[in-house]
């Protein structure tokens, strides 16, 4: 069993992670957190809103917004129109498939952007069938891949399911905007959900049907973009050139400053993120030589945007997407100008108007969560089980409390100390099984310390804390417990 | 102007909540949080959790789930069948509206629980036409109220978006209570997003298609319900009985120890929830007068349900139900085992097994936010500007920092303790216009603190720090400022 597999295997038996109403083993691509799962995502949550709208040296204004979004936004974005994928289907099992993806696999071609004769042309230039069956395919076809619904009771009000939370950000940039009293630059953010009705949905988490995102919007004036690029300039990445992605090389190893040099980037704002995307994944327990940037190749690119940079995240099945960075232009801005006949510019102090221009860095949510799963699961033959080493911040629990044995008052005392601190952190009391059995338990889900009452607690009211990363216990008094806990998480 | 629709204005001019792509004026019933409403909704939602999740004195698993559900789920859960409002449609002018709600309105009678053709019946008896432009109606139909949609390409997959979230938990029963260890009784908690397809979506947030769901399912053995109700017996409640609401009489005072006496409730665990919601809008700021317990009708309580217990809100308007608290029996969990032919029950230490019953508190979470800014909102004419008197640790900012002038380094100092406090708190730098002006911005979107650097603050180091209910200020240490606002919003 590979790596992935066995994280995947443990999310199930710990209820990290399980399929969403799997009693009725009905859809793919759709995952429900468990109790674990649910608070190991909102404390990286916190931390993506700590360093990206918190702490942010520019204004940036978090929202939160409805998923259903009407129709009219998607013609503005061009997700009506365009948004979607080629696919076929087998004329004998009914099989659906990306019509690329089967070219790509078969032929090593790469196809990206052809049209659905072109691709037909290749499917049967080459004979490729049904992967399932071996049946013939019909002709390639366009999949729009937005989910859609009717709102009104009378008929006729057709909906969508956002497929990127970012569609918020800007139909609402005006209202946003003239409450808010930011100036340019300013950033709006949203967490949230989006919904893309995937051909195939697989690799546990990693492609969803329902899934979300932390985006980033960052308006910027493009005569005076206002970067603090100068905060990340020493900062040093690993980048995959287009040249080196053509001629099949290795990633380098370049400072922000010599990037720029470059001229890489469209704007100062790309690097700006980058580098501070790599201090949160970091943060996140992300080993620096598991993450790369990489430039995407023309092809890869929308036809408005000024450059598309993902930063990706290594597994045992290779390097996978997991922030998403692109110059946007004004294409957002503009398109819902001319869609919805409203003025989207922004007064200047010296009188002129600017349509801002984006920078968009998107964070795929449950692809951050799998690789801090994944980077932090640990196999550990001399221990005698596998433990999760999230950052103790990040760790669904901080601290569980134990009774040594349930007698002599001890369920009492660890009770109490429990008590007193969940009023601060995540922590649970256990007293079932041996005290080996309960770090055990503790560990595998990832619970950076372990409080043990013992005999000596009831006389000194000392107890014992055990750090799961190294299995060390240090005494200290009970109620010093919280203190060190805090100091522990910041 | 009436009080509830002052707020709906300031939350619009503020941004604190606004038409979801309103540049559209598209589709009713869905609004979106700008960043205030994002910081408030996120207070809120953490005091909710603090007080009914992590502070339980039984556990409380909290999961995190898809919105869109299968098929399967509704049919087990009655929703595909029952979750319906009559719906009568204009021959004219095509406008759609609830028949009982027509009916209610024209004739008094009370007509819940009526069939579409009893239903068409009294409107022609009494001749009722379209509201709008007095046109004939059609006859009444059965409208469902879940949002539809088609997951797989190769179609058929329908799936629905959950018109309440506790499905997730249902569904996920067997996983969630496998994988947690936990005993009965234990609750299993959501936050999240639930759709309906109102006819008529209104009064603001009141009503919305999209809104937020709290739900709590308390999963217990009858025979043994192990409710901590002596933690609430001398607790008073506001209770409207049934008997009061046939004699149109007033709601009584009664101590949660007098009212179990005289046998209203079908289980403990439903008052325990009363006391404890009570105490949840107290502390959101809601006056105890304004909060009152309604037992439902038999006519409005569903055929497998023990009891309904509304929790109601006052506003101008009248009496508004924000939280539904219904003991469902095993309804649930029954209804799910059957369809999926799933083993649901729970092995007990004595080996035998039992179906779970469930008490279910659901709380609105717009509905609790509507209240929370509408019984904040303060008019104040001695000031000059109104302002929202939410408690200090649901004030979306926790404190502005201003220097008093832009000039003599002030800026500088008081943007240093901006950048120390917005570490752990939620807080705003502002140097534009008078101190006045800002105080009254402060103000209006309910920062609990201003902090003012002066010109003593260069020699001592000591700021003002205004508070928002009485004006007062005070001269602190700005070493103490982060202990202080700690202090105050605990």
């Amino acid at each position: 069993m590979s790596k992935f597999e066995e994280v995947q295997k443990i999310c199930l038996s710990r209820g990290i992670l399980y399929p969403t109403a799997e009693i009725y083993s009905a859809l793919s691509g759709f995952y429900d957190y468990g109790n674990i799962g649910t608070m190991l995502k909102r404390k990286v949550v916190d931390l993506w809103r700590e360093i990206f709208v918190r702490m942010s040296p520019v204004t940036v204004l978090e929202i939160d917004g409805c998923v259903i979004l009407p129709e009219n936004v998607f013609v503005a974005s061009g997700h009506l129109k365009n948004f979607s994928d080629p696919i076929t289907q087998c004329k004998k099992c009914k099989t659906v498939f990306r019509a690329d993806h089967l070219i790509e696999e078969a032929t090593n071609e790469f196809v990206e952007g052809k049209s659905p004769s072109e691709l037909t042309e290749i499917l049967r230039k080459n004979n490729i069938r049904c992967q399932k069956c071996g049946g013939e395919l019909e002709d390639a076809k366009i999949f729009n891949l937005m989910l859609k619904t009717e709102i009104s009771p009378a008929g006729g009000q057709t909906a969508y399911m956002r497929p990127e939370t970012c569609q918020n950000i800007f139909s609402g940039f005006q209202r946003i905007y003239k409450t808010s009293r930011a100036k340019l630059p300013f950033g709006i953010a949203q967490v949230g959900h989006a919904f893309r009705n995937e051909i195939s949905p697989r690799q546990f988490i990693i492609r969803l049907r329902e899934f979300n995102q932390c985006e980033l919007e960052m308006f910027i004036d493009p005569s005076k973009p206002g970067c603090p690029i100068e905060e990340v300039l020493g900062k040093e990445i690993t980048f995959l050139t287009r040249e080196a992605q053509k001629k099949g090389e290795e990633a380098i190893r370049i400072s922000i400053k010599d990037a720029i040099k470059e001229k890489i980037f469209p704007s100062d704002w790309i690097p700006y993120f980058l580098a501070k995307e790599l201090e949160f994944y970091v943060a996140l327990g992300i080993p620096e030589d598991c993450l790369r940037i990489r430039h995407l190749l023309p092809e890869e690119t929308a036809h408005y945007s000024l450059g598309n940079f993902d930063l990706e995240i290594k597994y045992d099945f290779g390097w996978k997407e997991t922030v998403s960075n692109a110059a946007r232009g004004d294409y957002d801005l503009k398109s819902h100008m001319k869609q919805s006949g409203q003025d989207l510019t922004v007064l200047m102090d010296d009188g002129s108007k600017v349509l801002p221009h984006v920078i968009e860095p998107s964070f795929g949510l449950e692809r951050t969560i799998a690789a801090v799963l994944y980077h932090a699961f640990t196999e550990d033959k001399e221990r005698g089980w596998n433990w999760f080493k999230f950052p103790a911040k990040l760790s669904p629990y901080t601290a569980g409390i134990f009774p040594l044995v349930s007698k002599d008052n001890m369920p009492e005392v660890a009770r109490e100390i429990y008590d007193d601190l969940r009023k601060d952190f995540d922590v649970f009391y256990d007293e079932k099984g041996s005290i080996g059995k309960r770090y055990a338990r503790a560990d595998e889900i990832g619970t950076a310390f372990c409080i043990t009452v013992d005999s000596q607690t009831l006389s000194d009211k000392t107890v014992t804390l055990r750090n799961r990363n190294d299995g060390k216990q240090v005494r200290i008094k009970s109620d010093d417990l919280a203190a060190e806990l805090g100091k522990m998480i910041k």
